[in-house]
């Protein structure tokens, strides 16, 4: 079994960020600018943006954030989307999800313009995604598919069961490694709440994409030998010996499927690195006008 | 086994179209239009463009032809489009494809509003249907849900393979199929040219959607008993003993297959009768503004 390595592989890839951001900056340009805006006190959005925030500084990205209050109203937040669609110094923002009840998030998304949604939210962009025009990607499933691509993992023709149905996961990714292109090919089929045979389909895939939200749920007896798992899960569970009360596990249980399988990320360090990293990488697409230019 | 006889419920769901219009025109308001953009002399466009033109004279609707040279530049196309998407007086419009070569269809489909795209082609729509919000959905798979419903087939958690990717049939139906919703909520695997085992795949589906453009391709022995058949295909195969010295056949063996299956759609007069009739029902719900009213 060969661990993904997430972490190791974000850092080197925003290492390559790096030097092309500095290899512009030299020529008197200005830097890539992404913006985060957050309402509210939410503590998990809290510490993903300033993971994000972070990250921005290591590539050598500006970076801004706007913390609204949790009472801030629908409309002042829609005017500020205004403002940051106009602002020519601004290359991609995004909206931390989720957002307090009083405002809806599908009007934020639309509000948004496709040219600097760098989530890679908005429908238009998930359209041109679906249909193979260049498309700011969802940012989890583009960490997924450099995952694949930088550990030269084969997917064309392999059996893929896409574990979940998710606006932001389990329907991109489907998508994406069905579609022509390397990764992709490969034969996807998408399990949900409704699907039977779950555990029997998982048991005959050659790539699991574990996107369901439920500690553990994929066990050894439903992975053939060999096959590669991506656990894209990040559940907490309640842990006394840890200082926070809590730890991270995935959607998979990891101890007993890593010594069956050829490939598997970790929980913590292994999707959710690289999600942090395909946000950089579109806002980078969104600076050189690689997807609208 | 049940033909499922998509020519005689596309004049039922037209028929009842017709009603709702006359309820609308009694009451003063126009009716529906829908404009037709034709570029040159292909033979099938002209055919498909004219059955368009006599379903809405059969439902009521205006609908306007515009029959473009051959030679039609690119810019002069998208002048119409852009005519067409501020005229307040048209419902929806589409730009039949195949268009000559030397126009990009990428560029004249994202011309075109997507408050209009009742074929469902723009990536607007695409993402919106995708992700579960109002839209105007691709024609051929609205079509087929409509049939799957008005046969109360049930869909919820069967195993259904879809046979093609493409942006226009397979993808679209693949996703449709697989998300919340009755016909809905079914285990889909789309397979394609890099898929393996694709005879044995079908042999275990629930539901088989063929939308590969290969004459006969599915097989009676890729045909599990008392499946449901859709057949997409509609492929031009010789036949010196008819005058047009061709007929048209499916991507199923239907005699063999007809035998073995539970529901079957028949070529001619299944899926595509009912491809013209979702083209007026989304045409109706612009008209309506229940997608983006």
């Amino acid at each position: 079994m060969e661990l993904i390595d997430g972490k190791a592989l974000a850092l080197q890839i925003q290492s390559e960020l790096k030097d092309q951001v500095e290899a512009y900056t030299l020529t008197g340009k200005r830097p890539p600018h992404l913006v985060a805006v957050l309402v509210g006190e939410n503590p998990a959005s809290r510490s993903y943006v300033r993971n994000k925030i972070r990250s921005c500084e290591r590539v050598g990205y500006r970076s801004t954030l706007h913390h609204l209050e949790e009472d801030t109203s629908q409309d002042a937040l829609l005017a500020l989307i205004d403002q940051l669609n106009k602002d020519k110094e601004v290359d991609g923002f995004i909206i931390q999800l989720p957002l307090p009840r009083h405002i809806d998030p599908t009007a934020v998304i639309l509000a948004i313009a496709p040219e600097k949604d760098v989530d890679g939210f908005h429908p238009t962009n998930f359209g041109r995604m679906t249909q193979g025009l260049s498309a700011y990607h969802p940012a989890t499933p583009l960490g997924i598919m450099e995952m694949l691509r930088r550990y030269n993992i084969d997917t064309s023709g392999k059996d893929c069961v896409v574990l979940g149905r998710s606006n932001i996961v389990g329907r991109p990714i489907s998508i994406m490694l069905s579609s022509k292109g390397n990764p992709g090919n490969a034969t996807v089929t998408v399990l949900h709440s409704k699907s039977k045979d779950i555990s029997s389909r998982c048991a005959q895939a050659d790539i699991i994409i574990a996107a369901i939200g439920i500690p553990n749920f994929v066990k050894s007896n439903m992975v053939k030998p060999g096959a590669v798992i991506i656990d894209v899960g990040i559940n907490r569970v309640e842990d006394a010996s840890k200082k926070s009360g809590y730890r991270l596990v995935g959607d998979v249980d990891f101890e007993a499927v890593a010594e069956k399988c050829s490939f598997i990320t970790p929980v913590p360090g292994g999707v959710g690195p690289m999600t942090v990293t395909a946000l950089l990488l579109n806002t980078w697409k969104s600076y050189t006008g690689e997807v609208y230019g």
